[in-house]
């Protein structure tokens, strides 16, 4: 079966992170296409009519959207290389759950700490590193949420080891300093180059959001 | 393999709805137990010690939690059994993409209703009523959304079906005037005795939400 892969994407989306890892890890080529999401093309309102938001895998001319969604796709499309997701039922339920728990809990929590000032930022801080000591604690003591390898959960949470420095800089804390064992599980994903060649430069997203701010008068 | 499968559960809950339903489809024994939310029992804080909420599948003494990863586990497992998701990994993704929608836009869109009044009650019902629209358009001319047989985007969705008299008496509008198709389909699964003997009656879960929003202080 001949593959046409295209990822609509953007630079600074962990979301599309996610899938730039999933398709590196599994040695998938790829047509990449940046989205400017101040003028979004014909293509993605096409290919995502329903959010109107990337990552969209469109494969062979079919589009796959929703990040998590997308990396469980290659996976079942590719699936004789590097599995992602465990064999397992019940590992896989749990892969899901912490997945799920990242999308849940760490986009919206980094949000808080970007958008807010004061009490509310301390608050945010507080809840953001709660959700952080509970993602190590499932981690324990393995190599990668996936255990030897890394995996799907690793893929979820990854992504946003680039935005660290951004919440770090404007809620003025070290995540280091309250999670040392997740921050030396980034840094060990940050060895493989399925990862570090698919994240965005921390001062880079720094400068993205700063810009953003300044844009819509968030200071 | 033997299987012990306990549902840590509440009647009026949407999502255990849909656990009750799978398993009800894959003809799966289990225990049930009901759960007294305002005094949550030892084994519901023990198995899902993160959200502290139902559903939870315990199976053979292992928590999974998450309704639609319940859902998915449960296809995993008893495999042979009625498939709920399809086998084709572009259609698994449309599924997952749908469940996923309704989990994003119905649940919260309902509470708006059921929570609000006036003008934001309005805004409310006409945003909940753009999404079972989009849903209708997902449907198309099926017969469910899994095509000739009830699958994991029907299990998702139909739950709601019973919470719309609620959103109804509590808005004061009529969901089939503006989807009928949607109606019709969700009539059709209730023929399904694993769909009827799943969902609370509507009534019942009115007088519930009545009852809430009265020890809530909520008009």
């Amino acid at each position: 079966m001949a593959h046409e892969v295209v990822l609509s994407d953007t630079r600074m989306s962990m979301f599309g992170m996610r899938v730039r890892i999933a398709l590196a890890e599994k040695g998938i080529e790829y047509e990449y296409k940046e989205e400017d999401l101040a003028n979004k093309s014909p293509l993605l309102l096409k290919m995502n009519p329903v959010y109107k938001k990337i990552p969209v895998l469109i494969h062979n001319g079919k589009p796959i959207c929703e990040s998590l969604i997308i990396v469980q796709y290659i996976d079942e499309v590719w699936k004789d290389k590097v599995p992602l997701l465990p064999s397992d039922p019940y590992q896989r339920s749990q892969a899901r759950f912490w997945a799920d728990y990242v999308d849940k809990k760490i986009y919206d929590g980094g949000n808080r700490i970007l958008l807010t000032k004061g009490e509310e930022q301390e608050a945010a801080k507080k809840d953001f590193i709660e959700c952080l000591k509970v993602l190590e604690g499932a981690l324990g003591d393995k190599t990668y949420f996936g255990g030897d390898k890394l995996g799907f959960v690793d893929i979820a949470l990854i992504p946003f080891y680039s935005w660290f420095y951004a919440y770090e800089t404007c809620g003025n804390f070290s995540i280091e300093a309250e999670c040392p064992k997740l921050i030396s599980w980034a840094k060990r994903c940050m060895e493989k180059e399925s990862v570090s060649k698919s994240l965005a430069h921390p001062h880079k997203v720094n400068d993205y959001i700063l810009q953003l701010k300044k844009k819509y008068g968030v200071e």
